[in-house]
């Protein structure tokens, strides 16, 4: 078994938000990620998938299959986009931080892998914090 | 003369628009970076100052103090915020464009370097995208 | 189960010496490592912690607090120290190579991690070189 | 048990070719990797170790040792060759993918490693691409 | 004056070799180099302009014309190629240094930009080299 | 004319202390820079030339002697040393801060370089702070 995994980038704004907390509870918890006009990142996606290399063309998974799957599921839908705003599968009142992100990144790509197994989605926020989610 | 150049980061969501400009105008020109609803970026600023190094320190500027005036002048106000909304001294109507950033911090900085001389500004919006001003 | 990763740094000096061997042993075994005045590195931390996001927050463990254990615990210890010298919690001995210092860092860490699991720790001596430690 | 891993880097020619194909079906396959005269990246190798840090020298295995191996068996066959034509021990009609070089990389160092034990095998062909191999 | 760059990245494969040299002459001047069946490498290619940003836009030449440019007259032209056999602009008998490629990708983009001066050509051929050439 | 940088790179212990001042005052100007048993870096050194590409090989140096000169004049100095105490040529009492270092490079390698010019030295002492020299 071989893996492999794709980098992909994309931009986007977000904030962290409960609704049903006071303002003051809001920035105790969430810091500056809690401000109120949104702030941004330049988020960074690697998605791994295992498998046997195919005996003829010693390919896991086509590159330009996986990258068009990773295009259209994901980075098409979040790129240059407002997270808490902008994402029909991002639920209102789901918090966008990086765990939660990558969670609803595996659930989109997962059903469209079918050559090989989905095997991590890792998500980095800045180059000091990333997540990873195994499904 | 010696240059030392000190790196540092923030966050931040902004949009381009151009009020007088159609929606469509607006999307032609400036494509996803139009989105209404903001994205964002992880921008990594380097500032460079030049000098003689001091005969007995061997410093330029103690870079104590360099990061001191970087972090009050431009990161304490620009990180986690929305750079068209939340942010004094950029001016209703200009463009929040690497460009204009790029001096907007030159000039934040400029005035509070007294040791030595600032000498660049550099402002990466992504890693395949930066500008540099020189005063 | 979700897996968030927090990158931090500090720099420090070390050698590689076994005190009961000759000087020419140490030479030989440890290479340049072993010089007698110390040298250093900027070493990279990755501390890894597992467990569920929280329903509410969407968070793991409040990354503030993640980043205050690893600065009381670790950073504040090690950085712009001497390894061989100035630490409390590496015994005397016990050789200052990247694979004990991951197990000792582990050490440090593992109790104060609370509301998670801790997974990896992860120690990068130069960009050729890094250990990882999973308790 | 602790884990080292050691970063090496070779360049090198190579294509993505099956020779009963036609030159249309290649095309469609390989898309640019099927450039008749070749083409070649910078490929970056991670080869990771496990087992005990020895009690005396703190050391799973003596990383000039480690680095020797991987420069014999690997670094020296491959770096500056045109991996389809110059390599003995890549069979003619195996496909030079990164799952497949990944595989061949293990198979070469894995007899080599005694004093612990090979865990991981990771290649790197672009920066955003790369394959890990577990044996 | 504003200075924007653009980074952008083609992988090929070339050898270095002087036809009137003995083999034994190009092995010691150009190494392993002049390996005969070429090898290759992830070129990084960094294109900076300058100019006045402009008062509407904020722009110094929007992005993706700056990208467009650079695709058509470098990147189509170089990526997944053998840059000794597959350029048309790059003469028999040239060296594919980094140098001369500097030089040569200047000249292709040198006519095309309009809005704003071509200022620096900067060409990486591995992390460890790379060559600027200001026209 | 067209510049060419090559990277290298040293690990070396160092710390910053004025013997005329008192403890309290190294402190403070110098902060951790000032530990007793010193710490350290791995610095990463950019030294650039610039002049005409030789018409046959289509190099400015062959990369092979400027390697070699650097890794003479400087490497084999510096590198696993303790700045402060085993370097000839950094006289006692020099602050060993990345702007003098910058400069005392320069010095070593400028009467080495003889096809063409030496343009730059730039020294990073951490992925936060470099210093840049140019004669």
């Amino acid at each position: 078994m071989v893996f492999l995994t794709r980098r992909s980038r994309f931009n986007a704004a977000h904030k962290l938000w409960v609704k049903d907390w006071s303002d003051e509870k809001n920035m105790e918890i969430f810091g500056k990620c809690a401000n109120p006009n949104f702030h941004g990142h330049n988020y960074t996606l690697y998605v791994t998938v295992k498998g046997e290399p195919d005996p003829v063309t010693g390919m896991l998974i086509n590159a330009k299959d996986l990258a068009a799957i990773i295009k259209g599921e994901v980075i098409d839908k979040l790129d240059h986009k407002n997270l808490n705003l902008d994402v029909p599968f991002i639920p209102e009142g789901m918090q966008t931080t990086c765990e939660n992100l990558a969670i609803v990144i595996w659930q989109r790509i997962h059903p469209k892998i079918q050559q090989c197994q989905l095997h991590c989605v890792r998500l980095e926020e800045t180059e000091n914090i990333y997540t990873e989610y195994f499904g």
